[in-house]
């Protein structure tokens, strides 16, 4: 695994974010606040850059969302000393479901939550002349763990570059809450569910195989001869594949002139 | 301005749709219908590739919408012979602003209404395991006369190589009404509203223009030399420029190892 000097790489991101800022005309930015330590570091960045007075945390909490996630959220907030509102999404997302599609399921549903919070950022966005900071980091984007046009939209990833395991380290010396930096992953869907469940493997097994495969450009057989199992590599290797599409713009056919 | 062949463009195309699908592993195609010549070619050429069986049309009128444009889209499905299903936003869209923005102003409403629709599509390409085809033109794109995450958001963007008057030809050759394509096209946001008067300049024009300096990659001081009015080749080069961001996907920053 790759080892980064994790005070240039916050350094890095801070002319990143100003550079962002400048080449949009923007001074502000708008971060939907989850609870979970990526919006945390993207906020406690964002506030370590701008300054909190330009930094706009949304909460956007659904009716089956766990209660600590919003407590933490507001926590980390208040810490920051961010101005923060929360806007609950479950009036809109049921409006939907109620009306056209009753039938729907859980996977259905998940994504318009994470499309409809999109809607209310980008809104907010154009209320406060903010720009929307993006909260993946580069595990969630190369396995498309993300809704499309939902979480994955933004207006740039702060912390899209950097592995999950490596977030963790930004968490620590940005001094991002302990009970934010231990609690496990989740999407927050349903009760009990966690990223790495859902997925089927650790956060810190895929990020060494991840960046061996992409980063370093090894093939699964040197992988497997590294000595990581062949299910891991297979399915990691199956996932980033999958998911190319939501990496990508969508495409257009050639011209023939 | 480039002369196409549209017999061989509609041959790409449909190859295009085909090769789309096969990547995807998808058989279905869903397209929101809005009455206008954009979303008639494009489910017109689906319709042509994969069958009628196969197409998806959806209405996506908002309280506000012309009803003639609703009309047409209903009358081309019909013309076509796809299944289409008419979804009324209003509810969804009005929900939000009541509850926490009822102050917003037409530009922020015009947005939600686009991300809304983009959310009724993949909601519902999630059902019928359809891939959402997108209905932008060259012309659209590269001014980014769109909504980000709105409009502009789809699996892949059949007409997304022509400008607006290639469209059109298309068009006439795959008999589209013609009343869709004598319309003068419109975002439909307010009574009376159309794209040229919104853009500033007629589609002939900016057309050509765009041509010019992105696909013949000539200078402005070239195109002032060809008789375009400077006011209108600045126009066009600024919108161009400015809209840079609405094709590509969010920048992430760079690592340093």
């Amino acid at each position: 695994m790759r080892k980064l000097n994790y005070e240039n790489e916050i350094s890095t991101i801070e002319t990143f974010i100003s550079q962002q800022l400048k080449l949009a005309g923007f001074k502000n930015i708008v971060i939907g606040l989850s609870g979970g330590i990526d919006s945390a570091v993207t906020a406690a960045l964002a506030v370590k850059t701008i300054g909190r007075e330009n930094v706009f945390g949304v909460m956007m909490p659904y009716s089956t969302s766990i209660a600590s996630s919003l407590e933490d959220a507001e926590y980390l907030a208040k810490k920051l000393g961010i101005t923060y509102r929360i806007i609950e999404i479950t009036p809109m997302v049921d409006k939907y479901f109620q009306l056209y599609e009753p039938e729907a399921g859980i996977m259905r549903k998940a994504n318009r939550m994470a499309r409809e919070r999109m809607c209310v950022l980008y809104d907010l966005s154009a209320k406060l002349s903010a720009l929307v900071a993006g909260t993946s980091n580069r595990s969630e984007l190369l396995v498309g763990y993300c809704t499309q046009y939902g979480d994955s939209a933004c207006a740039f990833e702060p912390i899209g570059h950097l592995y999950k395991s490596e977030v963790r380290e930004v968490a620590k010396i940005l001094s991002v809450p302990d009970k934010i930096i231990a609690k496990n992953p989740t999407a927050d869907l349903w009760q009990g569910q966690t990223d790495e469940t859902e997925l089927g493997i650790s956060y810190e097994l895929l990020d060494e195989i991840l960046y061996y495969l992409i980063d370093a450009g090894k093939s699964k057989n040197e992988l497997f001869k590294m000595g990581y199992a062949e299910s891991d590599v297979k399915k990691v290797h199956h996932l980033y594949k999958k998911s190319e599409f939501k990496r990508k713009m969508p495409p257009c056919p050639k011209i023939i002139t």
